[in-house]
């Protein structure tokens, strides 16, 4: 298609500045930032991916969420080698001011693309530019039957690959995902997860004393896949950790509420506990003196400076004396942190949990836990992890099925992984890092959607600013990030 | 003292051999090579060194356990500098071949001292002798008043500096310990450990069914804290796993016996467990392949070859149905492994613990958990932790006060270390990397005697095969050792 059918006239102009033998390339990537597709928000850009194949002479296909997976057949003579699929998502973060369509304000600037008012969607326009380029010049190169899986609604939880459709929508049996945002780097395994929740029923009494509130602050949170390594502590662990050890030196007081953390996939960063006690001066200097050593004990990461307010409040309504031990500990048994790095992988955790959200609320405790493996053998293990601890403890839990996400296991020894490697080398004259990510990616969804066989690597270009307006995509790696698709195309082709 | 006073014919002969300018400090390395020592059989050897400090004119005192101090007073006018102690272990493990009175056949070769029949005591020999050298030498380079502390019975527990003498009996405030084993290498910081006895009262009664019993052999061990982040599994857990699995799919059984580690600071390699069940042969498919599963997710590290045995036995009086969910539960939520790695200490574990010990024996399972932690303020939360979990489960727990070791938490900003790292750039024109041990050193124990505010710092020369046969030390680290000891005296009396 010629750019002046999918560009305006600023974007044709941007589109001169760009390599002149990765024009195809380039034209596909400024049409999608001419696309509106925040996540949730996909019908419009469907249909235009949708006309888009068709006008190019594209095979489409959908299913039951709106995932597209468009394919052409082999070049003549190839026609058995083994389907191989590209695979992005069309959804975007969107962040930032947007021209009145929708459309990404795009300059360039030091080698980048980028807006600077709002996000650009390289992630993961990449990905769906190199799919049309490849599709447009697909008589050029040699390659064999090839799929495109454009899923949906990736920054929001996986959604489009984690409904993918089963067997036998997709026929490839390897995949490259163009997610990935550090040029040079392969990942080969992702992490499964899964939720469970304890639901500890609570009984409530009236207590004589003052009352006290606890809030603590300021410390790091993050990411419950990728920094549950960093050592940042958890908000609940820590006002946990004060409550026991001044229980343990005697000062009486009995615990009302409890309260920390908010996302599933987010590290507790505040927490809020109310008590009564009959001692609140010495249960405040202690509090504080504990509090104190915890921030020495974890100056050098939490350097935010954590804060713990203690205020008098009015006397809440307490636990039984029986219920507020096993809230303490249940709290203190509930792991949260790295349960074993990977073992071939290094650097990388494998399997880990966080104790994310707790709630008293009315007549129950609630915490959920969010755990995560890149191996599928350690997901069974993690169920019976949580369930041996609550019914030893005596606390009711759900984990339910529908929320289990299977990982995408390392595969070190892959084929395609091998492939990806040589032609990286072939065309750069070095090797690429491999390694995992304690996290989610699509690769591991679609697996476990009834491709266990699926063989997948994740690649891209370089990346910086991510989900925010200052997002930018290096013209270079985006330019090798093509080359290297189709060096792998034609490599897989001769396989 | 003479050489021919101290030594024999033949070791008169190879301290010839050793570095003309370092001849008193080998001359009494060689001569403590003459004396058997050891642990547990010291009472010769401590005559020994009192009688030689007599002889060089040191001050001699003892405390009840049988440590020896002594000390020389400083060289004219620098009797105001504040005292500093030398510091090292009488005792050797005493493996191999030695002569009829118990001494050291030595060698030199390819640059190192060995013997090749017997560990040669270089651990910590070199300690001891680079005090007998600085006394007698006391005249000949400047500095304060100087203590030299010769603790017993290092080698199996730290226990003459775990049991030394409370103030006023040691009177300096930073100290020399030379008892590491790589040149170059600095340890600021060592573990505390404490020991919590989980003892479950259990029920027993008749089931019907066929006996069998599971033998897990082969896995790797190792040491709790040196070892505790290697990955190395914990082969009680092993066997745990595959039974809560087992239960998880619906085959029954009940648990009779399990049993697996016998030393506190050992990682369980070995685990026998003996069960009844209805299905023997459903039992036995799944236990093997669920083994099958986790020697692949572990093969990486578990490089023995970890086998599982299981064949029919008599049928043993089992676990009551609730005792049998109690202990799988319980040895499942005990924690064993790394708690937090050292945020300001790159690579180094801070807190850790090892599920060590775990036995049914009549009525009651027992399990030893050893935990550890190089920061004070985190041994209480180990405690904690431990009472919490046992709280929880409705399991009576010990954690027996004077078995709590304190840890020597890391001080990288301490006066002696940088004097320490100082004196080793102006020798060396390099630094020294600082660091710290997951694993108890006497300069723990020595400041949890009652001296907090004694600085300390690890160093020496480089050993091979401590422990071993093959022990040995290289001459020119040795001479570096001993020089930079020289050095740091030389340099804080400068203070």
């Amino acid at each position: 298609m010629e750019a002046s059918a999918l560009l305006r006239a600023p974007k044709q102009e941007l589109l001169k500045q760009l390599p002149v033998d990765h024009q195809a390339f380039f034209k596909w990537f400024l049409a999608l930032t001419e696309v509106h597709r925040p996540s949730f928000q996909l019908e419009g850009a469907r249909k235009t991916c949708i006309e888009w194949a068709h006008k190019l002479g594209a095979t489409v296909a959908e299913d039951e969420i709106g995932n597209i997976l468009l394919s052409i057949p082999a070049s003549a003579g190839l026609e058995n080698v083994k389907p191989l699929c590209i695979q992005g998502h069309l959804d975007i973060v969107s962040v930032g001011k947007f021209d009145e369509q929708g459309q990404v304000f795009l300059k360039l600037e030091d080698g980048k693309l980028t807006s600077g008012i709002s996000t650009i969607g390289a992630d993961d326009g990449i990905a769906v530019a190199a799919m049309y380029a490849l599709i447009e010049t697909r008589d050029k190169y040699q390659h064999g039957p090839l799929e495109f899986l454009i899923t949906l609604d990736e920054e929001v939880g996986l959604i489009g690959a984690g409904k993918l459709a089963g067997p036998p929508f997709l026929k490839s049996r390897a995949l490259l995902n163009l997610d990935s945002e550090e040029w040079g780097t392969f990942y080969t395994s992702c992490a499964g997860g899964l939720s469970a929740y304890y639901e500890l029923p609570i009984k409530k009494e009236k207590v004589e004393g003052t009352g006290l509130k606890l809030h603590l602050t300021n410390l790091m949170g993050g990411h419950t896949g990728l920094l549950i390594d960093s050592g940042r502590s958890n908000s609940v662990k820590w006002i946990d950790r004060i409550l026991l050890e001044i229980q343990a030196q005697g000062i009486p007081f009995r615990l009302a509420t409890i309260e920390g953390g908010d996302k599933h996939n987010a590290i507790p960063s505040e927490c809020i506990a109310t008590v009564v006690t009959s001692e609140p001066e010495k249960f405040e200097a202690l509090a504080k003196k504990l509090h104190d050593e915890i921030v020495k004990e974890s100056k050098a990461i939490e350097v935010k400076g954590p804060k713990l307010a203690i205020e008098k409040v009015d006397v809440p309504l307490c636990l039984c004396e029986c219920c507020h031990n096993k809230v303490l500990d249940l709290l203190s048994s509930i792991y949260h942190g790295v349960w074993e790095m990977h073992p071939e992988i290094k650097g990388i955790v494998r399997t880990s949990q966080s104790m994310s959200i707790t709630r008293t609320k009315d007549d129950v405790l609630y915490v959920q836990v969010y755990a995560r493996s890149n191996e599928a053998t350690r997901m069974y293990w993690l169920v019976n992890q949580n369930k041996s601890l609550a019914r030893a403890v005596g606390c009711p839990i759900r984990i339910p099925e529908e929320e289990i996400q299977g990982p995408w296991p390392a595969a070190l020894k892959a084929r395609i992984t091998e492939i990806a490697k040589e032609s990286y080398h072939k065309l750069y004259n070095a090797y690429p890092e491999i390694t995992a990510i304690h996290a989610g990616l699509e690769c591991g969804c679609i697996q476990n959607r009834g491709y266990p066989d699926l063989e997948c690597v994740s690649y891209g270009p370089t990346i910086h600013g991510a989900h925010s307006v200052e997002e930018s995509v290096t013209v270079e790696t985006a330019c090798k990030c093509f080359n290297l698709t189709l060096e792998i195309i034609k490599a897989w082709a001769q396989e």
